[in-house]
């Protein structure tokens, strides 16, 4: 008992901490309790004779009719109006033309009610009679009764009928009247609420995004919930999820709101609502674009934090200036105002260019310099070894050039993943210069470096690829790497590596070398394939500004 | 009149491709017809007295919880039959107590009816209770009717309520028994199914994505659909929206099919009907990785298709074995046996190591070498220029090195798009050696190169940045340019350009070279990335197979 009050405690703070948070909720609880109560009065009030026995009709409309908003409590009132009045003067003719018919009236009725059930239950599952579903119903519920009660009875024609109806209209209009009259919820302004709330969504996830790559945040473990798309906590994947979620919920509020009179901020006759879905959609397919980066952040191959330092300051900027756009255009559309100006784009345009010409300057930390040298002497041999027509494989006698490139694993989170994608967990090689990993791994992660180690790839990396290598040999690479950078240690301990290192091993790492240096471009294009997205974006809330006739911006006049 | 005939011909033909497209459709339209043709018979059947003025019970029942599936249907006809029996109770208790208070009976009805229907309505519209939201509708309706027509006819403990409560028992055993007798239509199956079907939709996106980009399928104008995600034709894009698409669908057969009792394959207590929604969400997640890769054709920067050509073999192959990968799990959950052994990714795997060290190999293809030359003049005079840690730019003594870079615009398309996004229209260059671009122009598309100019690249690309490039003229470069790639007249263009090209057009038509250059990387890694989310996928799969009990694979016998 003492645990069943405990339990009723704790329901009851639940919903009042959930009434807390949306007020509106427990508004339209008082509102459904009030048309109800307003009901009861009614049938009260008036003599008991017929109204009571008739009453379920007042009090079934206002249960069903009385929806969260406005919209939905006029669409559905208008189906079950339309539905009760077709389907009752069908009824009403069917079961009349059946009382003259002899014996065979109820073979015929039967019919009749099977042809009927069938041909509308049949257009209620087409998916374009969606809006109208719950009218079908209520055809097929009123004609089936006003059919066999109207057989039966044979007084349909009279006061019953015209007293049914009229509690059906006392129910509906107390509900209309109890919705519009008392703290209206309308379905279009939830829109309209939704669609501008979601722009903040995706501002905070894209920089949670940048920021995370940039201080090269990691999962100890990627949650099996985002893995397989289903609600989580990380406040980077909720961001954009909400926004890919809101689609149906944005759906459903356009269906109502197209049923709702002009009112408040949304004077306007045929309000342009499909226009908020569209920039709702253009916003979702940003957010696609956010995902895409995110999933650079849940990638196994990681590109080096070092080479991520250099770009830090222009990815940074890019993605602040986008989270600006957004968050600019989410306020203009909950605000109502047009753009101030059209260059709102102008900046992260220009951080995306910076971006691009960083790109071009450092391209060279996006890919993996060290196989160059074997296919420069491939194409020496071969003049169009390298070239874009040529099928052939550079041959591969220049084997072992560089091998800065196993880092230690690290044992409690990498190799947890590997399993999970059902490979052999990596052995945790406990020092550089333990080459124990098994020939059997297949997408080894490789970011995780150690400071040292990195230093050494650095060095490596930072080689440009222009020295004469008529020579094979590694060391005739490492004459020019500025000392500055490599430590004397990662230098040694690269010489004693590549002595030991079988080439097989070799060339697969240095392919994953190379996967997680252009990881790092990917991850720069994603972002510069987002800021295109924006211009898409933009576009679509002009046009909404434009049909939806927002207003001019006061405070910054424009110099136009 | 005609017209209207017109109308109605057009609707049945509508209905009938709908029906041949989907059977069960029909078949459900059949049963519900059934079900209200044996309840009518019954009501006709029986002494008119008391059944027909209840009579609607039965009907609204039948019509009511006569759902698709059985799951649901059953769903509905317990939250239909719990929410009468504790309403219909808790409302006679009311009625009695009201009937002793003398004046204040009135009074004290609409209190408990206002309470009433606050408290059920707050409860109905927390998102937990969704589920349960038909149960607490019929508790309200019934609640409220039973107490009104209990309290003024008093007659509510007797014959009526029972007689009613029967026709609506009677009317739900008749929606059951014909929808399980007849054709039964499984919440179950359907989710088991549609989980299915979506590995063959992801397949088919996914060769479309990879065969469209190595045959540089474009959009003459991308649909503003796509752009704003609604729904389009395009294939593959259908096919991955589907996937997103159907988590709605998921979840809701979800929860019809764990009412549903154990039945023809899913013979087990407690199926596990989560662990299919958790393949879907899986799947999901890999179906946004083919996101990604069409949102690189949809790109505006484009690589060359030269540079396709060269990864062609390797990223068509991981495209081929991957849509198999997804196709034999399609199958596998389809048929309900085990993977045959663990090895179903070998392949995929190994086709995506190929493109890694393919990758590896040709990794200058994906960058844009041509400024490389500057920053390593940079870098013999500081050490530390070209480092990761340096943040001096390099100085931009070497300015024009090679300008290949301009490529003929298409009127007709580009413009436009560049339009779409409010950005100045690019002017169309006429010849090779028009360099009427506007300096306003910010992301212009680079692709779309004609076979001359494009030529040029090649050449200009092809040659491996191992030159010993001290001197920065353009033409230095050139000695080593395999001719047989390069025709004369792409030589002679490029050398008439470089020196009418501005400098501030160079670098950021460099930029954008670069970017075109690293496009192709992005989408070799994307793919990669696909091909990690596999792993996980398959996890689900395996997992799904474990709890749900899949048969072994009888085919082929695992050597085990």
């Amino acid at each position: 008992l003492r645990r069943a009050a405990a339990a009723v405690r704790a329901a009851g703070w639940e919903l009042w901490t959930f009434s807390r948070k949306d007020p509106r909720k427990p508004v339209y609880a008082a509102k459904v309790a009030t048309a109800l109560a307003l009901i009861t009065l009614l049938v009260f009030l008036r003599e008991p004779s017929d109204i009571v026995s008739h009453s379920v009709w007042a009090i079934l409309t206002v249960v069903v009719v009385f929806e969260f908003s406005i919209g939905a409590t006029l669409s559905k009132g208008l189906n079950r109006g339309l539905g009760t009045l077709t389907a009752g003067g069908l009824a009403l003719a069917v079961a009349e033309s059946a009382r003259h018919m002899g014996d065979l009236d109820i073979v015929f009725l039967i019919i009749i009610t099977f042809a009927v059930g069938f041909g509308t239950t049949l257009i209620k599952v087409h998916p374009k009679m969606k809006p109208y579903e719950y009218g079908l119903r209520v055809f097929l519920l009123t004609f089936c009764y006003v059919t066999v009660a109207g057989y039966n009875t044979g007084e349909f024609v009279g006061g019953t009928a015209v007293s049914r109806f009229l509690l059906i209209v006392i129910g509906a209009a107390v509900s209309l009247a109890v919705n519009i009259g008392i703290y209206p919820i309308w379905a279009g302004e939830d829109l309209h609420h939704l669609v501008a709330k979601n722009f903040g969504g995706v501002a905070k996830s894209l920089e949670g995004c940048v920021n995370g790559y940039l201080t090269c945040m990691e999962y100890e473990r990627i949650p099996s919930k985002i893995l397989t798309y289903q609600a989580s906590d990380d406040p980077v994947y909720s961001g954009y999820r909400a926004v890919v979620e809101a689609q149906t919920q944005e759906e459903t509020l356009l269906g109502f709101a197209i049923w709702e009179p002009p009112h408040g901020p949304y004077k306007m006759m045929k309000y342009p609502w499909e226009s908020y879905t569209k920039v709702g959609g253009a916003l979702r397919h940003c957010s696609f674009a956010v995902m895409a980066l995110h999933g650079c952040i849940l990638s196994e191959i990681q590109s080096t934090p070092e080479n991520r330092k250099v770009f830090s300051a222009e990815l940074h900027r890019v993605g602040e200036e986008a989270a600006k756009v957004l968050r600019e255009l989410g306020h203009r559309v909950k605000t109502m105002t047009r753009l101030s100006s059209p260059n709102i784009l102008a900046e992260v345009l220009h951080a995306a260019e910076e971006l691009q010409t960083k790109i071009d300057q450092r391209s060279y930390l996006l890919v993996n310099t060290e196989r160059w040298g074997e296919d420069t002497a491939a194409s020496t041999t071969t003049p169009a070894g390298a070239g874009a027509s040529s099928e052939n494989e550079a041959p591969e006698h220049a084997v072992v050039i560089n091998v800065p490139t196993l880092h230690k694993l690290e044992s409690n989170a990498t190799p947890a993943r590997a399993a999970g994608v059902g490979l052999p967990p990596l052995h945790k090689s406990e020092s550089n210069t333990t080459l124990a990993r098994a020939a059997s791994v297949i997408i080894p992660p490789l970011h995780k470096s150690e400071s040292s180690t990195a230093l050494a790839r650095a060095a490596g990396v930072s080689i440009p690829p222009v020295h004469k290598s008529d020579s094979n040999t590694t060391l005739a690479r490492f004459d020019s790497v500025p000392m500055s950078l490599a430590d004397g240690l990662a230098l040694k301990s690269q010489g004693s590596w590549h002595h030991r290192m079988p080439l097989f091993e070799a060339a697969e790492a240095r392919a994953y070398e190379s996967a997680s240096a252009l990881s790092l471009g990917t991850f720069a294009s994603l972002l510069i394939e987002f800021v295109a997205r924006l211009g898409n974006l933009v576009n679509a809330v002009e046009e909404l500004s434009d049909k939806a006739g927002f207003k001019d911006p006061v405070e910054e006049p424009s110099a136009a």
